[in-house]
């Protein structure tokens, strides 16, 4: 007898991954492609479509597909469509309508979202947020972004774009944001942005950093994660101040939707307690009393190389289960 | 042929309105009673029975009681209770399962909520939301209270306690608040906020202003715009940085539940432009660009005396449509 599963595409700015995916998140098969091959929406389409029967072939004999969820950046719920993503060149920064042409294509319910929101219903189909029905679940890669659950279901908002906590006013006057603003969140609480801050206490410090080794350009989170296990003074104080920052906005987001728990994932979450611990502790500090010692954040225990496979999986689930 | 109305009940500090409601926010009969009479949650129970069943009994004729919803301060929809008020003596500061009391005595069903949330309902079901299903509304008042709407529900989150965005940070070591913490905008945006504003200023500027007759306890924010209306520059500065204060912190809330729009009531509110032009403008230049001039914020559409009991009847008014 075969077992129901679905297609989760995760479409980044380099690659397409896919995965064919279970209730139980069991992989049955997966593949990945270029995303930056294609420079019309044609090209990648045909690719995709290629891609996406063949790995359904790899399965006939075992699985029936009930439908297909897909994670990508500026992707709207609401619209079903990819929405002036200036990272995805075939899309020429356009609006796609990805959810019509794919459910064309394959004759099988198909929906969007955001990476991080795909990431957020992932942590509550398969991950630590299984049961509960208001959490937080935080992204801290390339930009900060955020998937907000609140009575058990994605906040979408009016237009499909809640959840954009990476761009809550950290500072008045703040670093220049990719949106074009100053001192947006995410211009701090990022990978990059633990790199700027890196590079403000090596301007402010006369301490000796092995940090004070690198160009901009090659510093990374990573690099600067190694540096706070040898107890560099430098890269120990960019975690605690990336994390007062972060822990302050996340208390404000508990006066917005007051979650259960917070999760943390991506590139920076992987510092562990270098970020957690900071993190928390001026959370803590800048919480409303009622709330105190009430709300864990927790790194996301989704497992990294699948996460938005597995999210845009849990989209379609979630989708499915609606009907 | 009797109609269908609901019991809207506004518990405040001093004074407990009620009113028989129907479906078109019409007022079949109304009463109010002192809330600070009563010293233990017996005696306030027993005089608000005897209130409800006159008024009841006032409209027996023609109306069909079918519930009863409540406003108070520290009104928790989930546990149905009012929680560590401490502006209501009789509850002695704890716990008091007023919706589990109320329905034993009336065999009605009964729901509660606080007074910002249930002004979002009354907005929603009677005002300026009618048919939205995302929008935001900020009461501003002794304090800052808020109502976030959500895919047409009432956001409440894990504990019953979300939307408390007069708690957000708008200054890291700012102006103490009521909470025990600093830099709450509620310190800020309120009425006494902007007391404290035109103290600051007057301290701050040698400008010559009538406001510098009042002694702090004297001075309110009613008097503040009666001298922005005769153009008194610490008053019309006064509403400017109340507004620009305020508009930052909307535009943050916008980064977390992308509304369809933002609904201002209460004492502070009632100076129309003087605050509203000073928070659009803020609002704007603060709101990421895909939200710029689509998102507009208004002054409330609601009759001020009764808004607190409306939002109570439509609070039991949509726990009635559920069913």
């Amino acid at each position: 007898m075969k077992i129901d599963a679905v297609i989760g595409i995760d479409i980044g700015g380099t690659f397409t991954k896919y995965a064919v995916i279970d209730l139980l998140a069991n992989v049955l098969a997966e593949g990945s492609m270029p995303t930056d091959a294609a420079d019309t929406l044609d090209e990648y389409l045909d690719a995709l479509s290629k891609s996406l029967k063949a790995v359904i072939n790899k399965v006939a004999d075992k699985a029936d597909i009930k439908g297909i969820g897909i994670g990508a950046p500026c992707g709207n719920y609401k619209s079903g469509s990819i929405e002036y993503a200036v990272n995805l060149k075939w899309t020429q920064g356009k609006v796609v309508p990805v959810v019509e042409l794919l459910q064309k294509a394959f004759s099988l319910p198909v929906a969007i979202t955001n990476d991080a929101n795909a990431a957020a219903l992932g942590e509550m189909i398969y991950g630590g947020a299984k049961g509960m029905k208001d959490f937080i679940l935080i992204t801290l890669g390339t930009g900060l972004g955020s998937g907000l659950v609140t009575n058990g279901e994605l906040l979408y908002g009016h237009d499909g774009f809640a959840g954009e906590i990476g761009h809550v006013r950290a500072h008045a006057n703040g670093r220049v944001c990719g949106c074009g603003r100053r001192g947006c969140l995410e211009t701090y609480v990022s990978a990059p942005g633990i790199v700027r801050t890196v590079f403000e206490l090596l301007a402010e410090y006369n301490t000796p950093s092995e940090l004070r080794r690198y160009a901009f350009n090659d510093l990374t989170s990573e690099i600067i994660y190694q540096a706070a296990t040898r107890n560099d003074y430098i890269a120990l104080k960019a975690f605690e101040e990336t994390g007062k920052i972060l822990g302050i906005k996340l208390a404000d987001a508990v006066a917005h939707t007051a979650p259960e728990a917070i999760f943390l994932f991506g590139g920076l979450a992987k510092a562990g307690d270098y970020i957690l611990k900071p993190t928390r502790e001026s959370f803590e500090n800048n919480l409303l009393k009622n709330y105190q010692g009430k709300i864990p954040i927790q790194i996301s225990s989704l497992p990294e190389g699948n996460v938005a496979v597995l999210g845009a999986s849990a989209l379609i689930w979630n989708e499915i289960n609606k009907k």
